[in-house]
Order: structure tokens, then C-alpha cells, then sequence
């Protein structure tokens, strides 16, 4: 039995009634930031059903978590929370529920079209951790980096390998990336120069919001950690690589990445994806204890990035990826996280790392597809790319098709501005 | 001649009324927290000198910034400000001024006991920057992990390297350490284990407070820079060298660090700190012109770091080092980080890296005072250290010393408790 709501939902949208993917939002430019979910081409004000006191079950019923201008209240109550209202809002929506459907002031006061409402970045991001989870990237990376004799360092296999991000810089998505400028080192003994990046690229990835989080010096257990995940948007890591080739070593990437991440506005939970849950690879070396999980899993959600050149009518699909390649899963990057203790905060951002697969047409960024610039890449209209150009856009997407319904992210873009002079 | 406060301040105390230290305090468990202004043993509440009607100059005359739990809003307006505010509290500490002298009932409710107060974390920190700005420090790390050939990286001496850190971990002096778990490879090709850190290690650092910060895409000019920072703090980075070691290829320093960043309580403006300004080493290649500086500063301040084991009476000096001898000055930092469009935000902490100086006895740390451990170092009443055991506590302390008055950060300590079963 498929659900349908009483709302019109294309079977081609992202945001089917089996969605329900959250997100904040402005009905207009002087009205306050709110919560929402999205449904098909409209937006559910969570805050007009919460006033109408229509979250009416235990454990939300007192709640302020609906009245903030940010996630972050909702994601700490935890997964009991988000199932009821989940399955609250998706009681509400569907078309057998009179309700909402049968309430015309109330639809007026809770519904938005989404072509008309001002998303904002769905929760304040404390940290933002960027992993390195898949093989095939690593693979790629070390072997144009280093070589291919031992392209993988041989600490990969032992631990999800991560950094720390920068958090201020984190972006909704569409907002414009400035091409930045930085030092990097042209070729053999010549001096470092400074100027703008010549070799601006996309990463393909995922990132996990953090739910309630866990205590300084509190480790969190790998059976435990899934429920410590509220769910997962798209991301866009824009690295210049060639001030990160300069810079990061002894202490990893930097000011190569540090210019702004885009992430996509709508948070789309675990809930919504367990239908399409997947075996994760098989992990060889065995992961140590700490790290091993009863059932180890991915989900199949269908990745894709275009690029748009300015004036193109269509972007050049560049890539065909997916979450499901991941060799460290989400709930053993959580754990190894809190392993030393580490706090993290509900709203905390968990990036996957680039999602390569294992194919020429799967690869997550342009490092990879034109290897290092030395393979341009032809893009329609005659168009061809070493790395990204002025104006520009990148277009990522993601979803997991049902039978009948979608279950996506929507869109993950940015358009890059010249440098400053 | 000297400035001398109606509060008697002896000359040895680091809270002369030269100084004026922020920070944020509740004067009792139940109370709001709050910002105030250390004067000796005494901290001044900033609310309720506002709240009389105190700060009537035309700056801060309306502002709500010494109202707020943090001195977030304070740090975001700017250096003209800080001097307003900053000649304000001084002419009302001082002997010859009447106001709050002779005023009973305001002293009372503005007043408190140093001891008496619970002192919290002065800022909100959304980002916490390390830098690696020590020559000695990236000297000796250098040597003892990659060998006496070109210790230190090629691009060190063109650019201030750094890494994200990570900001939920940050603590206020006197919070206990946990003695971290972790991946470690224990020699030759036996596989990794997890366990507590057998090289729990601190680092003496200082951390410039980010006060109203940049834009994003709006890169610092070094000439504007110096306004931006508010002031210092001691820090003492807390580092696992065994799980550090194994994981920070090619990603840098991850779980080795964030189980805990110690800073002090009291931030010491740039003004107070002044007059102890100083000539930075000269920097040969000459930097790149944006990071040259019209004139390159540092400040003499006067580190120290004791270890107190458990049952010693008193702590043993095991470094004595000094800001002064960063290669790297903070504006070129701050400059730094924000060339590729990076925005700073007030608050951010921007840690200098160990703080190394060229003697034997000036290393910032254990890794580098006891040679990786090969060379233990003798405490007080026989005790010996590799590197740090349960229970030992950690005490940086860090001083100017003016002519009759100190301009002094108090300490930052720390207590190490033993890792989780
Ligand atoms: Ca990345
Ligand atoms: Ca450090
Ligand atoms: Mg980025
Ligand atoms: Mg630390
Ligand atoms: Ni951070």
C-alpha cells in the first residue's frame, strides 16, 4: 500500500508523504525564521501545527522544540521524539485524515509553496568534521599524490580517518562560492605565489546531523550510535587544490577548504531512508572491537553532480555516484569520533568525505575525473573542464527511488565568483 | 607614575589596575552569569557598573553588552570600544575617584571575591584555529619524527601553518582531563590497539580572542589586523602523541587533540598588554606581501608550566618559555587565515601553537623535554616523567613584568584522571 497525501505530490518529487525531510524557513522576508518539513512543492509550518496543539502525543505535547528559529532543540530530544513526530505530521498529511485537509485556515496558515518561502540553514552548526570514508577516493587521491605503489596509508584501513572543518563558513545551498586566493607552489624550486586558485573542484558528499549527542569523556557505544544520527543532507566540500597541496602537511587541509561548504536545506531522517538500507562492504582488515557492528550498513541513495556553464541551458551530469559506496559506515565514523572522549553536539555536521564509486563515471571530484587536470572532461556544447570555472555552477543531487515515491535531497548548488582582484 | 587603585593590589598579583582582564563569573550557583573585570583579588561585575549608569560615554552609553552571559557582544564592537571601556573602569578603580569608592552599596553589589565567584568560559567559541607558529617547536617535532634532515617543512617558513581544532572540547582551567583512549600502532607490523594513551602529553600555547571578525570573502588587510583580536589567553593543548602519531596521515591531528583544550579564564587585552610589546624575530625568506607587516611585534611574556604530581606539596617548574619567541606574530595569523575569504567570528580562539623557545629548558612540552620519551625528566622529591601519569595536574602560568605591577594571565591548569575501564 503506498501513503498518499491529500497534497498533491508528483511521483517524480523529491518529497513524497514517506519524506518528510526538515528544514527552517522564512514565509517572507520580515517573518521569522520557523521550522518546516517539505511535502511535494509545499512547506508544513511545524510551528502553526505545534500552536494548533495538534502534537498532542507524550512527548512533544509540552514541547518548545516547534517554536525555534533552529533544529537543534528537536535534534536533542532524540529518536522516540522524532518518530512520534514523524508519524504525527505524516497522519496530518495523508489524505484520509481530515484534520488539516478539512481546515482551511489552518492549511492557509501552515502551508507554504516552497517557490515562495526563504530557506535558511536548518540547524546552528557547532563543529563540522569531514571524514574520508571512501575507498576509491582514497585510492585515487594517494595514488595522484603519491603514487601507485601504496596509495592508501596504511592507517585507512584501521580507522575512519577524519579532520575538523570549518563551521563559520558552512553555506545553504545556492548561495555563491568567491574563487579564493592563496599561496601555492607553481613548479620546482620557485618561490610560493599568492593568487587566485587555478584549481577550484567540487567534493561530492554527505554529511550526518547530529541528534542528541554525548558528554565530554563519554564514548559512545557502536550499538548505541545510529541513534544518535537524526539524518542526512548533501554537501558540497569546494577545495582549491592547489593551495591544499601546499599547505597541509604536517597538519592536514586548511585554507583549502576553509572558503565555504554548501550543504543541501533539507534534513532527510534515518526514518525515511531505512527502506533503502543496504549491506555495507565488507571491511577487511576486521575493525577492532570498538568499531565492529552487528550488522554493518549503507543506504542506496543515487548520487549525481553537474556542472552548468554560464549560459548553458542544461547542466553536464559529470558524475553518477552513491552514499552506498562508503567503506566506514556512519554509525562507526560516530564512534570512532567519541572514542577519545570527544564531545558532539546535537546539530554537530559528520561529512562522509568524497563519495567516489569504483568506475570512471563515478568519481566524486574533479581531482579524480580529470585526474589532477591531466584528463580534461567534455561537457555539452563543446564545453571542457581541468577544474571549475568562473560563473560556474555546481549542481548536486541525491535519491532513493520507492516503489512508486521518491525519497530524496533535493539540490546541492553553487555558482563560483571570480576572485577578488 | 604608577597607577594605583582604591582596592589593595598587591605587586605581585597578576590583576593590577594596568590590567583589567575579561571574563565571565556567577557570584553564586543560583545566579546569572555574568561579565566582569579582575582588580587584584577581587572581580569587578560589569552589569552592575552598567547598570548604574557607569559607562556613560558615547560608545557604550546604550549598549547591552555587559547584560549578556558572554563578552561576545562586546568583543563584536571593536577596538574604540575597548578603549572606551577600558579608560572607564580604570578612572572608576582608581584611588583618586570617589564614584564607587565612596559609594558603599555599589561596591557591594559590584564587587566579589575572587574566591568566592565560579568563573566560566569568557566566550562563545564557534571556531577554535591551532597554529604551528613556534621555530623551535616545528624544529624539534621535526627531528624527532622524520630525522635531523630538513626537520622542518618547506612551506613552514612561508606561511603560518594551522588546523581546525575542535571547539566543543574546549574547557576552563580547572576542569580534569580524562586520560584519553585510542588507536595506537605499538612497533614494527603488529596490528593497531585500542587503549589509554601511554603519551598524554600537554602543550604550553597562548590564543588570541577574535573580536568583531570578517566577512566571509572578505579577506584582512595585515595592516587592519591587529584590531581585530580582543586579547589572550594561556591554553594548554592537550595532545595523545601515541593515538596523534598514528592517525594525522594525511588528514593532520583529529582524535589526538579533541579530547580537551584548556584555556584560561581571563582574557588580557591587547592595550593592557602593550607596553611589554617587542620586536618579533626577523623572518628570512622575507613573507610574501600579504603577510608583511610595517612593523613585526610580539610581547614579553613570561611562560612557565609546573607538574604537580599527586601527594607533592607543591608543583616542579619543567619549562620556562616565552611568548616572544613565536616566529609567526598574530596579525600575520589572522591575516592568514582569512586570505582565501575564511570569515572569523568574535569569539574565535586562534591557539599559536606549542610555544617553543632555543634553550633546552624552554620546550612547550613533554614530547620535545623528554625527547619522545628517551630522555625522562627529573621533578621535585624524586618523581621522574616520560610523559603525563594519573593524577598529575598541569599548571601554566604566564606574566609581564611592568615596573611595580605585573600585567599577568593567572594560571590554566588541569588534573589528569584515569582513562575508562
Ligand atoms: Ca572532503
Ligand atoms: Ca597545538
Ligand atoms: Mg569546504
Ligand atoms: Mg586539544
Ligand atoms: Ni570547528
Amino acid at each position: 500500500m503506498t501513503l498518499k497525501s491529500f497534497i498533491d505530490v508528483h511521483p517524480d518529487s523529491h518529497f513524497s508523504l514517506q519524506n518528510l525531510p526538515y528544514g527552517v524557513f522564512k514565509p517572507g522576508k520580515e517573518q521569522k525564521a520557523r521550522i518546516g518539513v517539505a511535502i511535494g512543492e509545499y512547506v508544513l509550518d511545524l510551528s502553526a501545527i505545534a500552536g494548533a496543539g495538534l502534537f498532542n502525543e507524550p512527548l512533544l505535547k509540552d514541547s518548545e522544540c516547534f517554536f525555534q528559529n533552529s533544529l537543534n532543540m528537536f535534534l536533542a530530544l532524540g529518536r522516540p521524539a522524532w518518530k512520534e513526530a514523524r508519524a504525527t505530521i505524516q497522519r496530518l498529511l495523508s489524505a484520509d485524515e481530515p484534520t488539516l485537509r478539512d481546515n482551511a485556515s489552518l492549511r492557509e496558515r501552515s502551508l507554504f509553496s516552497m517557490d515562495q518561502v526563504e530557506l535558511l540553514l536548518p540547524a546552528a552548526i557547532g563543529d563540522y568534521t569531514d571524514f574520508f570514508s571512501s575507498m576509491h577516493h582514497a585510492k585515487n587521491c594517494g595514488t595522484i599524490f603519491r603514487g601507485p605503489e601504496n596509495p592508501i596509508p596504511v592507517n585507512w584501513f584501521h580507522l575512519p580517518i577524519a579532520y575538523h572543518g570549518r563551521a563559520s563558513s558552512i553555506l545553504l545551498s545556492g548561495t555563491d562560492i568567491i574563487r579564493p586566493r592563496g599561496q601555492s607552489f607553481p613548479v620546482g624550486n620557485s618561490p610560493p605565489y599568492f593568487g587566485p586558485s587555478l584549481k577550484l573542484d567540487f567534493e561530492l558528499e554527505m554529511a550526518a546531523i547530529v541528534g542528541p549527542g554525548n558528554e565530554l569523556g563519554k564514548p559512545v557505544d557502536i550499538d548505541k550510535a545510529e541513534d544518535l544520527i537524526f539524518g542526512l543532507v548533501l554537501m558540497n566540500d569546494w577545495s582549491a587544490r592547489d593551495i591544499q597541496a601546499w599547505e597541509y602537511q604536517p597538519l592536514g587541509p586548511f585554507l583549502g577548504k576553509s572558503f565555504g561548504t554548501t550543504i543541501s536545506p533539507w534534513i532527510v531522517t534515518l526514518e525515511a531512508l531505512e527502506p533503502f538500507a543496504c549491506d555495507a562492504p565488507k571491511q577487511e582488515p576486521h575493525p577492532l572491537p570498538y568499531l565492529t557492528e552487528k550488522k554493518s550498513k549503507n543506504y542506496d541513495i543515487a548520487l549525481e553532480v553537474q556542472i552548468k556553464p554560464t549560459g548553458h541551458k542544461e547542466g553536464s551530469v559529470v558524475t553518477k555516484s552513491n552514499f552506498k559506496y562508503l567503506y566506514w559506515t556512519l554509525p562507526q565514523q560516530l564512534v570512532h569520533h567519541t572514542s577519545n572522549g570527544c564531545n558532539l553536539r546535537p546539530g554537530d555536521l559528520l561529512g562522509t568525505g568524497t563519495i567516489s564509486g569504483p568506475d570512471r563515471e563515478s568519481l566524486g571530484c574533479l581531482l579524480e575525473l580529470t585526474w589532477n587536470g591531466q584528463k580534461p572532461l567534455s561537457l555539452q556544447n563543446g564545453a571542457v573542464r581541468k577544474f571549475l570555472e568562473d560563473e560556474d555552477e555546481v549542481i548536486i543531487s541525491g535519491c532513493c527511488q520507492g516503489n512508486g515515491y521518491k525519497v530524496g535531497f533535493g539540490t546541492c548548488t553553487g555558482r563560483i565568483l571570480p576572485a577578488l582582484l
